[in-house]
């Protein structure tokens, strides 16, 4: 059994929704540190050019190298188009993309050959999706849809209501009447929204997630390069994470309990407050 | 508009397996409040026979009924054999479970026509996949394979170790020789097992999660039926779910830690501990 490598994992965004990356990665390795940055001070990155964003990833990735991070995860579609698949940076760690796995996934799950991506405006004018797609799988035609406003809603935690069905609707319509049976998720905020976009496409349509997809990829790397942390045996439970921002940590720690999960006072704590309940109780809960 | 329907939705397991279904809801749906039950004094469910399991889950719907919820959820493969699948109990309230969203999905989304589903003992052995699939798809073929100290491993958040990877390995290599294209994780543990699932599978297997195709299924019921909460204009952020449990509270809230998602000292609260970063920091994090 080789020694492992304890050093954390670098996964950076420009915000929030690269939590959904991290949030999958700690569910597959509950044994890693992640060290997250969340570039708030200078995004959403959407409306920059690729030029610039290229240049925040490289500072980015350089700042992740500096905390000795064994690997970074570009968990943020338009960093990973702009400096992984167009035109790619030199980086000082090993550096892993969002685009990629998703791709290889769609292209292997779609039955009719017409897989549809949906992202920001920036990711899907990059053309990096369409670039990838065409060097894994070239006979596979993709249809790709930018979806204005649906970063917004997900932060907003708005996913039901009449009105998000219209927004969804509209925007989804030409990937709808192209007849795509898979549809990529080409953004790390859009897993929040997979009730509602599948509501809107329909069930036949599959729906592949880039958080999950590069998740599973980071997993079988580190296992094949023996990169894997090996469990402490002083730790209580679970790795401890180390998370930063460029910008506002309070608007950061709100949006993050939306995405990393629900807001429950001290689960997980010995002296947690899990409410407890008379029924059949055998042993009562601790308050 | 309609006016909705704010009371909240029933939740159940025989544990905290469940909560990755009530995870997936919070996600999709954040606006719903949940009541969670789990029925840890007398789970797990599945060496339990079905006609226990039955009653069982009669008195748990029962007791969310008296929570005045609008629907119930059987978060639990087991329970939902037995009190579904197999020998459908009179619910008191309109009563899903996990299964038929998962073969559905499987169904779709299989192209040889051959899927496989991976369950504790009980679950397989109870047969509901198979009947289910024969009702919903009865061209598919169905291969079933028990996963013994799969639980276990996901409890104990061992997902990546040479040892889990040779269990897996041994467990899932009948499936493999099968063929299969598509495969149900047909237990709700399974989620946080998918990295090493995906990595002995190979990533051409399909992985379909019951979880997150059950939470779909609610979603595309409660706007279909009009039954959505809306959002209440003075909550601060998201809904406020309740835990029960019928046995020891702070093993649940161990547990739950695991299941829910990451443990962040605060975050989502305004005055959150989120590691300010010196780096490039315009406005410094609160401590």
């Amino acid at each position: 059994m080789s020694e492992g490598d304890q050093r954390p994992i670098g996964v950076f965004d420009s915000g929030v929704g690269g939590l959904t990356v991290a949030r999958a990665l700690m569910d597959l390795l509950p044994d890693e540190r992640l060290v997250y940055l969340g570039d708030t001070a200078r995004g959403p990155y959407g409306p920059r050019s690729l030029v610039e964003v290229r240049q925040f990833t490289a500072e980015i990735v350089g700042w992740l190298a500096e905390q000795d991070v064994k690997f970074a995860v570009a968990a943020c579609n338009t960093a990973t188009a702009a400096a992984l698949e167009t035109d790619p940076i030199d980086s000082p760690v090993p550096l892993v993309g969002v685009i990629r796995p998703a791709v290889a996934a769609a292209a292997r799950a779609t039955r009719t050959g017409r897989v549809g991506v949906i992202g920001t405006v920036g990711t899907i004018g990059s053309g990096a999706y369409d670039r990838t797609m065409a060097a894994i799988a070239p006979d596979v035609e993709l249809v790709g849809q930018a979806c204005p406003g649906f970063v917004e809603l997900a932060e907003g935690g708005r996913t039901t209501d009449a009105e998000v069905r219209d927004i969804a609707r509209a925007t989804l319509d030409p990937l709808r009447r192209q007849g795509v049976d898979t549809l990529i998720l080409g953004c790390t905020h859009y897993p929040l929204l997979t009730g509602v976009i599948s509501y809107v496409m329909g069930e036949d349509v599959l729906l592949v997630s880039s958080a999950e997809e590069t998740a599973r990829a980071v997993f079988r790397r580190l296992v094949d390069d023996g990169l894997d942390a090996r469990r402490d045996p002083a730790a209580a439970s679970g790795a401890l994470h180390r998370f930063a921002v460029t910008g506002d940590g309070r608007v950061f720690g709100r949006l993050a309990n939306r995405f990393l999960g629900p807001r429950l006072s001290g689960v997980g704590d010995p002296t947690a407050q899990v409410e407890p309940s008379v029924w059949l109780t055998q042993e009562e809960a601790t308050a």
